[in-house]
């Protein structure tokens, strides 16, 4: 390949010009692609073996994609294949594919409408009603490219000025912090309490809301992670209910991002949804923004960039922009509305796929699992690191205690030159101050996974 | 599915309240998916036939993939394919599909680099470079989910400021009021001439420029769309450097929306880059944005949301902060990725899979240009409308003389509910103040082409 010079070359007269761009370009921060990942990158093409525990993406840590999904997806791209390779499918996945080439009415290279394929917003819906036994609109659902976008979407609709305020956890994942910049809103800080396993307490979450109102801040949003990224901790009934109340009580719209939903590891622990807690309190008023993905769970299925958003409580004067501003983007990309729905309609039992199935997504779920607790009991076997139980989710999130002078930026720079194990500072999911941690990833596979713990305890330990 | 009647309640105390939304959102307008196709969906609902020719969308036209993209991409998608249907595959596309998969090093799963896969990045950099007979640099490029997400994150770099201006043709695609609204930036409008085949010409663009810097705004790039979208005009190589010298001239960014290059269809007409002109003219001072899609040429696939973008004589500071905002969004899907690696290398001469390409690519290539000059040739039979050839693209902007007190929006909505034909008022697009015109598509089925022109001309002649 031929090498450019010219378009990168610096301080050069050219049109384009760093002063000129915006304010919320520039302070736009997202640590887990940041600087310690691009020197990962750099590290890993001079030859150095690197184990990216900064983001939550599984196949790219030898984790296999379910067998059924993968199958319908390969139907629905070429559809010859259900008839000159039938015998190669079981047969319900041939069905499933050609219910789904019905469904969309032009197959994969057609763009759907806006809001994603009617037929796969209704099996959403169905999932919806199932999983909590409460009513579901397929027109309150929105198919996207990912949580991401859906999050983003949300957040473009409810920050309408730079006074708005979005109350987000600390620590939390930073596609939040991002977009609020990005969107010129005012992010508000309310803490988790890691003292007692990441809990959310109503007292953190009024005295938040009432320092902002004190800074002229008019407080739209509320955005809650569950299971939480970074902190593993899941949300029962009462804390939930205890949020929706919050929100009553202060005119608050609630983004509640469940990604996670079928990563619960504690025993006794389970996924309540938002939706739930709001239809059984009977809840009409507190508009609610929920979210959902392909790319965890047991799928992983980051690249397929699939997903959905539900809404309930919107007026429909709202409804109408959401889906405006929906449609200057067109659509969602099909694969991932197709993988959307195998997400909501897995192989059931008795089917011909559902024993493959089932046994994949056991092997997945098992793993994580085992790798949550041999992470957090062995981040907790090394003196001045302190972590909680991985209740759920895909990371672990400890603290430090650090040499002084020392930021936990240095701390994970240095892990990574020495170790090759990437990991993201909390400084870029947000801390009290004064404390230090680093989010990883429960990831690596389990072979690898005790050695990662070996390296970081022995680098602690020389961490100077 | 059961239904649910309160989430869009109106009038109810809901905490998201249309009042508070920001004037970006409220003002932003997108009218190829506006009330008129919200109606044309109402009527398909009762029962009406609908003839979509609102939006460049080839397969939900009839418009058939290509067979080698869809057999790649089931085999990427379910890699097992490779071995057990061996049978059922040209040799060369197993050997694309494996090279893929290893180019991606982990498949279509898991998320890839925020630019995307570097192997398509190469493929890419490689298709431009033998295209224009230019060097190209695949870290230049960055793989989108479809163009559109390519012109927004430009837009969302250029846009700097309140009072930043950005340059773009009358008519326009919507994509671009739309998103610089959103932007909060200024919509600077420049005509193009349509006595004169569409043609832009350098009075047109000074006097654009100089009535928006007296305005106070500070313009800071122009945005072109060749070939031509909604006109099917097509630019030259001298029309094309006369923008490059005005650009360098004002200082200006450019924005060049080139999506439509395969979409060529007067003799004597051929596609140039601007990427081109700008090598052969040595310019290295003036930024380049470039957009090429999946979507459109003779692939069509819009459902895969495929797509790239490449930058030139980017200082290096503003790449950093391109690769960051596009990392906040993790990275495009990757079936779209693979489809953009098709896009650029397709079948060879010579390979098992090129004589079926090359029949599939020629039919829908000629197909399409039966249809434009079938349609332009058509409607100017009609007393009271009139069109240009329709040089390239997938468009046709009839100007129409309408009774007074109408407007193209009456005319565009009375011809839907009389016809079923669905088209697009030249309001969304923008057109010189007192004329009127739409847009439609030139992808009906060559069959249904000449009833649609034989509905449109009955309708005119009766159009009150």
């Amino acid at each position: 390949m031929a090498k450019l010079s010219h378009w990168f070359a610096k301080g050069s007269p050219m049109t384009i010009k760093l002063e000129n761009l915006g304010k919320a370009v520039l302070d736009t921060q997202y640590a887990v692609r940041g600087p310690i990942v691009a020197r990962a990158a750099e590290l890993e093409r001079e030859g150095r073996e690197i184990i990216y525990c900064n983001i939550g993406n599984p196949q790219a840590l030898e984790q296999k994609p379910l067998t059924y999904i993968r199958q319908t997806l390969a139907l629905a791209q070429y559809p010859e294949l259900i008839e000159t390779g039938a015998g190669l499918f079981p047969a319900d996945v041939l069905e499933t594919a050609r219910k789904l080439l019905a469904g969309s009415k032009y197959g994969m290279g057609a763009y759907s409408e806006s809001k994603g394929v009617r037929f796969v917003r209704e099996a959403v819906a169905r999932f919806i009603s199932q999983r909590d036994g409460i009513e579901a609109d397929p027109e309150a659902i929105y198919l996207t490219d990912g949580a991401s976008k859906g999050v983003q979407a949300a957040l473009r609709i409810v920050i309408g000025a730079p006074s708005d305020g979005i109350m987000i956890p600390i620590p939390q994942y930073p596609l939040y912090s991002a977009t609020i910049t990005l969107y010129e809103g005012r992010q508000v800080n309310f803490y988790m309490d890691e003292g007692n396993d990441w809990k959310l307490s109503l007292a953190m979450l009024e005295s938040s809301y009432r320092e902002a109102v004190a800074q002229g801040v008019k407080v739209r949003a509320i955005c809650v992670i569950n299971p939480g990224n970074p902190t593993g901790s899941i949300m029962d009934w009462e804390n939930i209910a205890m949020v929706i109340r919050f929100a009553k009580a202060h005119d608050l719209t609630i983004l509640a991002d469940e990604v996670y939903q079928e990563n619960v590891y504690l025993a006794g622990e389970r996924f309540v949804s938002f939706a739930k807690v709001m239809a059984e309190l009977g809840e009409k008023d507190v508009s609610l923004f929920s979210f959902h993905s392909c790319s965890k769970g047991f799928l992983g299925e980051c690249g397929q960039r699939g997903g959905y958003m539900e809404i309930r409580n919107i007026p429909a004067d709202v409804v109408a922009q959401i889906l405006k501003i929906q449609s200057v983007g067109l659509c969602a990309n099909l694969t991932g509305q197709m993988t959307t729905y195998c997400l909501v309609n897995p192989p059931r039992p008795g089917q011909p796929s559902y024993e493959l199935f089932a046994r994949e997504r056991d092997g997945i779920l098992s793993e994580l699992k085992q790798r949550a607790v041999i992470l957090a009991e062995g981040l907790n076997r090394i003196p001045g690191v302190q972590c909680n139980k991985v209740q759920g989710a895909m990371y672990c999130f400890p603290r430090l205690t650090l040499p002084p002078g020392r930021s936990d930026f240095d701390y994970c720079m240095s892990l990574l030159e020495e170790t090759g194990i990437c990991v993201v500072p909390g400084s870029g999911f947000g801390q009290v101050p004064g404390t230090a941690h680093f989010r990883t990833t429960i990831l690596p596979p389990t072979y690898k996974m005790k050695m990662v713990v070996e390296k970081l305890a022995a680098f602690h330990a020389a961490y100077k």
